[in-house]
């Protein structure tokens, strides 16, 4: 076997990476500084204008400024930012606690789980992959599965956590800057997205960094339990992930719902009107479901995906010659997505200028194009610097050899996959193209006929990510087995920081226009807000696009980890353990969405109850004279979304330890893969149904061609059909969708986690029967 | 090895099976004889009134007897009663010319395929499971395939036909019993219905036994070619039976969801009003579609069941020494199952009577229960008098003994999970029941979320009967290999002809109504008609149950023979080629339910534009006083179910084609078990969602209770979003729902039929890389 060693000597790692970090978390800093220059005191609304007319912005303010000089419209913005912010930040702090407890006791579960497998000895193991040397005890791998699946929570928590304070700081910021333009506005709420995305992207590699180092000064040489150890990282991440999606997904969509179904529909008053008394709690709810839950999402993906590359890794060439440079090639691949990042962002923000409303979709995509190219020379440099030009990987039970030019493949082709799935996302729920036209167009027809156009249109818009997934899978799988899947995902994920940007990017203008509409400010500006929720909602459906690509690869890898760490050779349809697994999981995601769809239903009829009552029962509210109440409509999403989100949550986190321990580890192989390939198709769909009736019905509102104006105008018979189109989908885009990767990648790293004790103690009832 | 013979002697085997198939044709023919005597022709009508005093069933005329002696009204039956029937007819004609083509190319492509295994050669092999005897050539095979699958698509021509012939024969004189009283309705639909059950499960046991005998002559003791070449009758009745689903399925739901979008929501007439000029369409619709599209799946799904099960046990020992009764045991089990539906029908017909309308709902659940238990016993009569009492049966490469006891575990479990199935199916679908209940009251605060409780339901109803069906595949799974699953199958199936009776009586009821409607009688003659439709609206979607459980089950026996034929002995979800046809196979259903979709949405588009244009444009339809142009509606949704049909069937028919041939059989597992695992979520979800709509309509309709009187009457804002739900539901019900589950069996059957060419000739694409 020809091989030979990496050119990144290991010192130059061990400081390559924790340097990308840190300047990726400057770089934020510089963004966050950038968008704190947009002033909400009135005093220096003014000299802030002079000061950016100094700089070059003034060239494309090519609106007409309005509103400038009103220092009441600033005092509300300011005013209503903060009861965002409020309410977003205690809806967390309750979330959180009742998660808290939660997390406590899976950790509890962990050690006791973990530390059982050899009885809670001491004593040293000979390894599992080569029985000569002598490996750490069980129960330090409990110790320290518990530890970082806590610090995984953590970083989870505080993930989602300051992205929401980044975007409820940003939304005021993008509707005062709206006042001078839509290019201006853009220019906020993208910087403010990169924020997060910078910081989250950062965050997650340095806190995994120095994780392993810390973890090192025990497990020394024996990195097969240090890596296992470290899944716990991903466990944690993606279990708060979990809640966070559930939980902010019932709490946004119960109030949109409520909002809407009264405001609209049947009081007539437009959308984030101050009279409807949902309408805080709507705007709150796009903070801690799209902005907190996502970013737990897709630091959850990251973090799982390194996870798996990394456990995979450790028992191949890498782990055996303690290559540490190779070892730690998914990170360096992570790192130098960060770099690429940061440049592809000065595109967006510096290189081009929005002028008009058209060129806020094609901007968005450029940066998906630059940062896939310019990723693929990074993936190119770091893969040849640091990997030497053939090694071995594990694949279940024999070595393979593999090239470096192969595991270039391998990234590139989940790179690229993205970007073919973000591509097709857009053709579908972007209301340029002809697919969501045609789904306003059967609004003619009334609510019927849009329901079964944007559903044909969600079932078809699975066809070309499917294959795009399932190539990228063959790929990688036949180059470099399951270490080949886990870095492909990464690849998907290289470039997070621009996708997590321009998917916060999305709620940040949704709630610009929920300000602009509250502050009374002109209907002018609320058609820039709009046309940039717009761009926002067809860029959601990206960046739930790429979650679910990840999600499916990820969970492959780690389905694959799970396997070989369990001791299973083969996964054998035919097998009648298997296959009942198989059904099984594949309905999975059916009870799950079932669950997160009624409890959405169920919450938003409260609030809908409430929010007739306070109209009927507060004199004045409906002519403006009269303040709603707001905090009770709060209050219901907060206890809906508390009291809800526990059933969901539960299925998902129950199921692999039910299935491992009492049907044991060939079942819970074929409800990963089951669960998996049902969930993917699920969660696509789902979200592109979603994405499209939303954008159908803001195509029939902005009237900007011919065809949307024979449909329009708002509160005509096709658009109201719109409306419900967009109300059914809320639900599906924002609760269930994307919620189910959660659920994929969910399981399988649990059941990778408890891999030891279910291949030891597991399948109770088999062992009975 | 313990082994003993059976107690039935071959030749009584050879005469029980014969005469089982023609004790039930001559049971429909007596029933039909009792439908018959209620005349069409108006001079007949008292005498009949009074001969029918006479017979006793004057007892149970507890409602008034309305417009008996009214000769115009009969007339105008038997007049809209023809134009229906030649409405269908002409479809069906025309329908069945197109898919001619189709069967006759595909006939060819068989002889083909199938004789370029051995390059056309007509000399003896050595046989593929005893290389030291001589079978009969690879050529004998591709001509007796070809045989059996033309033989296969024309019985299941004949069965649909037939079943719409009755269908349309039995309507109107519903109607005209239903002024006598709702449960002489009930009789007659329920009659109408067993005929055509009874027909179609003898007359598919008649042709395939009289097959077996014809091919037997050529093949003698050469049974594993002989039941190899039988599987081609399973293929072509599928085959068959997609193409009528499919067009069927569009038909029906352009014209229903065009009749309604206009009719009942733009110009506020009732459904089924003569002055829509779609309503001869609708009623077309519901004969062509839910008639004999149905009638041809279910017998494509019993003809399958029975193929897998003979070409599993042609290699068992059953085959190996000649037994033909054990070896008919498929055969004869169905042959117990028509007498046990015998002696059922008559606890609806003649031991018990429907007085009111609540009995409606118990009454038919009383005969799954009756079906059920009876059969049991039947079927432990057959497997102690047919089976020796061990045998070996061929388990992927090994022989796995089995008692008869297990056998009969086997075919027990599928019996129940059946049952099980449809009484899960009922619970959710029965708008006596909550889940119903609550999606009609999801509907005070609008159409969305209505929608989005009913989309809930469909995804809940999933739970119970996949833990069923993966509960009756452990075990038969366990017991007996892919024969356990085959015979678990027939099980389910074994009640076909009480699972068909209750399924079409629900099309009939409908018609009925509908006839009731345009014939101008009266509300309380409609009222009746639609509880009979209500619950067949249930029935409907537990015959959809049973439809899509069997269908599951007998997919997978097909896929274990395909997987034994095409000589593979593990599908090892592990590796990358049967990967990617796991992710894909599962996402062929959303591929192919957005083309069925879509295709209903757009044919009901022009349905509404030619319904619009003849109440503009026809001076006096409105009113009444002049007749809309009926023949332009029938046209329209025959043209665009002729035409849409092609693509989804294209899509089925050519998958395992093309992945066979491209990328092998290990890939073709994959995809097949991916298409099951995943399509029969789908299906169920899709069947019970569209039921729950319907029903949640029907309960606000009626009004028969204090809670749905809050939210009727007629015509109500909840009524209206109730009247969308429907209508979405329409094509998820009757188009793509029980198109699924002919999806996954017909490329599972048709990867059989194939095998042999994958395995010699397949995987071009892995070959050339």
């Amino acid at each position: 076997m020809e091989s030979s060693s990496a050119l990144l000597p290991d010192l130059g790692t061990e400081i390559v990476i924790p340097v990308c970090a840190v300047i990726g978390i400057v770089f934020s800093l510089v963004q966050w500084l950038l968008v704190s220059r947009v002033k909400l005191s009135s005093e220096s609304v003014v000299s802030d204008s002079v000061k950016n007319g100094k700089n070059g912005y003034g060239d494309y303010l090519i609106e007409e400024e309005e509103g400038m000089n009103d220092h009441n419209v600033v005092a509300k913005c300011a005013e209503i930012q903060n009861a965002i912010s409020e309410g977003a930040t205690s809806f967390l702090l309750t979330e959180y606690q009742y998660v808290g407890v939660f997390m406590v006791a899976f950790a509890i579960l962990i050690f006791l789980f973990l530390g059982s497998v050899e009885g809670f000895s001491t004593k040293y193991q000979p390894c599992t992959y080569d029985k000569e040397k002598l490996c750490k005890p069980a129960l330090a791998t409990a110790i320290f599965s518990t530890l970082s699946f806590l610090l995984g929570a953590v970083t989870s928590v505080i993930s989602g956590f300051l992205g929401m304070k980044i975007a409820t700081y940003a939304n005021a910021r993008t509707t005062l800057e709206a006042r001078k333009g839509v290019g201006r506005a853009f220019i906020v709420a993208f910087r403010s997205g990169a924020v997060m995305g910078f910081l989250l992207a950062a965050n997650g590699l340095l806190v995994l960094y120095i994780t392993i180092n810390l973890f090192k000064i025990y497990y020394g040489d024996d990195w097969e339990g240090l890596f296992e150890a470290i899944t716990g990282y991903g466990l944690g991440g993606s279990s708060m992930a979990m809640f966070g999606r559930v939980g902010g997904g019932i709490y946004t969509k119960a109030a949109d719902v409520g909002a809407d179904l009264v405001g609209k529909v049947e009081r007539n008053i437009p959308e984030d009107d101050p009279r409807n008394p949902a309408v805080i709690a709507d705007n709150v709810g796009d903070n801690v479901g799209d902005i907190a839950g996502m970013g737990s999402d897709l630091f959850g993906s990251y973090a799982e995906s390194s996870c798996a590359a990394l456990v995979v890794a450790s028992i191949s060439s890498f782990g055996i010659t303690h290559d540490f440079t190779a070892m730690c090639y998914p990170l360096l691949i992570s790192s130098m997505g960060i770099l690429v990042c940061l440049i592809t962002t000065l595109f967006a923000t510096d290189f081009f200028e929005i002028k008009t409303v058209k060129e806020i979709e094609p901007s968005l995509k450029r940066q998906l194009i630059i940062s896939t190219i310019l990723m693929t020379v990074g993936i190119a440099i770091v893969t040849w610097t640091c990997v030497p030009s053939s090694f071995t990987i594990y694949n279940f039970g024999t070595q393979k050899v593999v090239k470096n030019w192969q595991l270039f493949l391998c990234v590139s082709v989940g790179l690229w996959a993205g970007l073919i799935i973000g591509f097709v996302t857009e053709y579908y729920t972007s209301n340029a193209y002809s697919p969501v036209q045609d789904v306003a167009d059967s609004c003619r027809t009334g609510a019927a006929t849009n329901v079964i156009f944007g559903l044909a249109l969600g079932y078809k818009s699975v066809i070309i990510p499917i294959f795009a997934i399932a190539i990228s899978i063959f790929v990688s799988f036949t180059f470099a087995a399951m270490y080949g899947i886990a870095v492909a995902a990464l690849g998907m994920l290289s470039t997070i920081a621009i996708g997590l940007a321009i998917d916060a990017y999305g709620p940040i203008s949704d709630n610009a226009g929920g300000i602009a509409e509250m502050a009374g400010m002109s209907h002018r500006i609320r058609e820039r807000t709009d046309a940039l929720d717009a761009a926002g909602n067809t860029t959601a459906a990206i960046g739930k696009g790429f979650a679910i690509g990840s999600a499916a690869l990820v969970s492959l890898a780690l389905f694959g980890a799970f396997v070989s760490r369990a001791n299973i050779s083969t996964v054998d349809v035919l097998t009648p353990k298997v296959f009942i697994g198989l059904i099984i999981g594949a309905m999975l995601p059916y009870w799950f969405s079932a669950m997160t769809m009624k409890s959405v239903g169920s919450a938003a009829l409260k609030m809908v109850e409430e929010v007739r009552r306070q109209f009927n029962t507060i004199p004045g509210l409906m002519e403006g004279h009269a303040k709603p109440d707001y905090a009770t409509c709060v209050k219901i999403s907060t206890d809906a979304s508390i009291k809800e989100m526990i059933p969901p949550g539960a299925l998902v986190m129950l199921t692999p330890l039910i299935v491992g321990v009492f049907f044991g580890v060939e079942t819970l192989s074929g409800v990963l893969a089951g669960s998996l390939v049902s969930g993917v198709q699920i969660a696509i769909s789902a979200s592109n149904t979603g994405g499209a009736w939303d954008n159908a019905k803001k195509y029939i509102e902005a009237g900007a061609s011919e065809h949307a104006r024979t449909l329009g105008p708002k509160g005509s018979e096709p658009h109201k059909a719109a409306v419900i189109g967009d109300t059914i989908g809320d639900p599906l885009k924002d609760t269930s969708g994307p919620s189910l990767n959660i659920l994929i990648k969910l399981m399988a790293v649990e059941s990778l986690v408890f891999a030891p004790f279910f291949a030891t103690h597991g399948g109770l009832l088999f062992k009975i029967l």
